[in-house]
């Protein structure tokens, strides 16, 4: 029987309403496997935190704290966006992770992210092995994007839909209930990747309600097309209510947030897309319009999580910790799908470099064929994501989200310069 | 015993969240009267269904679905903004209100609004009068904006001032987990009262923790103070949340959201308020942020509706219907508050004219000394009003929301020329 080690476990990236969800999936099978993992450390900030030698000593919380991870959204323990390069090029960033690795007796390192950070997970393992440092390195998977290949999805995404395909739905029935008002412009994330303007859809079952119209970053956008769209639906259904990625760009790759408009100070970009649209539809068309912007809102709406997506974060966690448990290198767990309805899944696992740096777009087979909303086969994919309601304990009327004290561990190493 | 006489409800203005538990109170309470009232009709898009003789005939609608009203936003039966002047401008306009109720036996008006509807109702309850026709007028409170006098609070606030206490924890716990982002924007409804921004401070029980500041229309914007606290914040608290009015206005009484900014086509104001402080901050602070506008989503919240506002909004319908039986005239029910903590509170009456074209701004007692957060008093006021989740029911993972069929019972009249 070999002495536990100790896990790091960091998040990475912009944050999501379940990542901590993974956090407490990733802690509590830590905590249940006492012979073989002895302490668990949090990065405070990320990766950053094991580069500053900031461990967070999570050991001193307790299991009711840990246990309100799953329904707080956020980042308990800090995140950031903090890209390592290539192994040549940060050789120093490398070699300073496996020193305080090695000081703090880390034997496991479970990396909370995106592409990027299954990359990095990947980078740090084999600097591992060619330090001869022995430390298991496993992914798990976190974006509201989801655009992780392989894994079904990625948790933090269904989340960001239910909030999205809630958000379409009450905001089209105000607008149906004001005459008035014509054109509603809701504007989600998604820079690169529609899937979240996609689960805009699942407000109804077709398009004659809203949303009538969803723009994705991977249509170009024409703006006579739009317009044209945006008049036949307020001829034919008496509004339109636009859902429209922030990654939107017109066929010259400018991204139409870049609208070319000055402030009074002259500077580019004032708003987002969502401004820019309506102006679009006043100049053109003259209709009475409302936009909003849902910015972090959405992406933080851990009161209207999925209960699929809190189970599928949680799961993630657990997984992970069970691969390094297992001795496997470089993998994490992913979501298989089984069947569509009922919905049914089970947690496999991939190889971190093949989730490393590929971007999953909307594939054209769930764009429906003028570009502007979604497919019966989209509908397949998303509606099962939103299912269940997971909502958090409440106390004076808001939710009652838990914060960690975040003590930091006794620094051994000298100071990071960064 | 008098023949039964039918029942006339429109609804007014911008919707909310509860009208239609309001809607479901009054004909709920209608149909518990058969002997008293007759048959009940909704105005479609409010008032103007009652110029148009557009009379929806809420008697085909079944228990189950007025019950399903409860739990649904939007206005069921179509709104308005079409406000009615003097009697004697809108002479026309009055006479045909009265012809249109005499041709269907309308023998109770009940009129679900603001301010201006309140005086409308008043008006019409004179008109009748004048021309000896037998009619109740009576009125049921309405609006997010909380503003009008004498009654506590308006249905629709409540749930407008949760979602906001929410989204405000929410992202607040979201800037905290990205320690890059250094402000964040939430720009609210309130064009002219400030009671909406400052249910945001619900969020936290001191302004140590978002949000760090309010921006109130009842406080004159003074952009170097605005900046000069924003920094304060970033470097007290690590991150500055903010959530501002949308009718925050400069010393000379400009609109902040009316900031000079052009757009491609040379049109003023593309945005909304939280895109120019955004932009001010970023150019007098060179920090990076993040925004958001809630607009509709604000108002249309259902999913995370006040059970205590939906039961007061249910209430006031009810009241309202109690009144008219009563045979009360140019009365509205109001909510009278008996105690803070543990919060009590009962129904009581005003006149329509005493709430009428009053506007009831946030008190100076409850905005801080240096005009950017709230009070205690403001606490003690507003704390009750978010209390309590009326979760609606789910199907596919969205509020099942209910859809009226909005059938018009037969026209008698020539047509109304509008």
């Amino acid at each position: 029987m070999s002495t536990p080690r100790n896990l790091f476990y960091a998040q990475s990236g912009g944050v999501t309403a379940v990542i901590n969800a993974t956090a407490c999936g990733v802690i509590e099978t830590a905590r249940a496997h006492p012979d073989r993992i002895g302490r668990v450390f949090a990065g405070k900030n990320g990766i950053v935190g094991a580069l500053r030698e900031d461990l967070i000593d999570v050991g001193l919380e307790s299991a009711d704290t840990i246990a309100a991870l799953r329904h707080t959204p956020g980042g308990a323990f800090g995140s950031v966006r903090y890209k390592l390069k290539g192994v040549e090029e940060s050789a120093k960033e490398y070699q300073r992770l496996i020193e305080v690795f090695r000081a703090h007796d880390i034997g496991y390192f479970v990396y909370n992210g995106g592409g990027d950070s299954m990359d990095t997970a990947n980078k740090v393992s084999q600097v591992a092995a060619s330090m001869d440092y022995d430390l298991v390195c496993v992914g798990a998977p976190k974006t509201v994007d989801n655009d992780l290949p392989i894994t079904d999805t990625c948790p933090g995404f269904g989340s960001v839909a239910k909030y999205v395909a809630v958000s379409t739905l009450e905001a089209g029935i105000d607008v149906a209930s004001m005459p008035q008002t014509k054109v509603f412009i809701l504007e989600v994330m998604g820079r690169h990747a529609g899937w979240i303007a996609a689960a805009g859809a699942l407000a109804a079952s077709d398009r004659s309600l809203p949303p009538h119209m969803i723009l994705f970053p991977e249509v170009t956008f024409d703006e006579d097309r739009f317009v044209a769209e945006v008049e036949r639906c307020v001829n034919t259904y008496g509004s339109c209510v636009v859902v429209a990625s922030e990654g939107i760009h017109t066929a010259d790759g400018r991204f139409v947030a870049e609208s070319g408009v000055k402030d009074a100070f002259g500077h580019a970009q004032l708003g987002g897309v969502a401004p820019h649209l309506a102006e679009v539809v006043r100049g053109r068309l003259g209709y009475k319009f409302h936009w909003a912007v849902a910015d972090y809102l959405q992406r933080a709406a851990r009161h209207i999580a999925s209960a699929v997506d809190v189970e599928q974060a949680y799961a993630m966690g657990r997984g992970a910790v069970e691969l390094a448990l297992a001795g496997v290198h470089g993998k994490l767990p992913i979501v298989v799908r089984l069947s569509d309805d009922p919905y049914r899944w089970e947690v496999g696992s991939a190889d971190l470099s093949a989730v490393a740096n590929v971007e999953k777009t909307l594939p054209a087979e769930y764009i429906s064929e003028d570009g502007f909303h979604v497919t019966d086969a989209a509908r397949r994919y998303l509606a099962p994501l939103i299912q269940g309601e997971d909502y958090p304990p409440y106390e004076h009327g808001v939710p009652a989200y838990v914060r960690l004290s975040n003590t930091l561990v006794e620094k051994t190493l000298p100071a990071w310069e960064d």
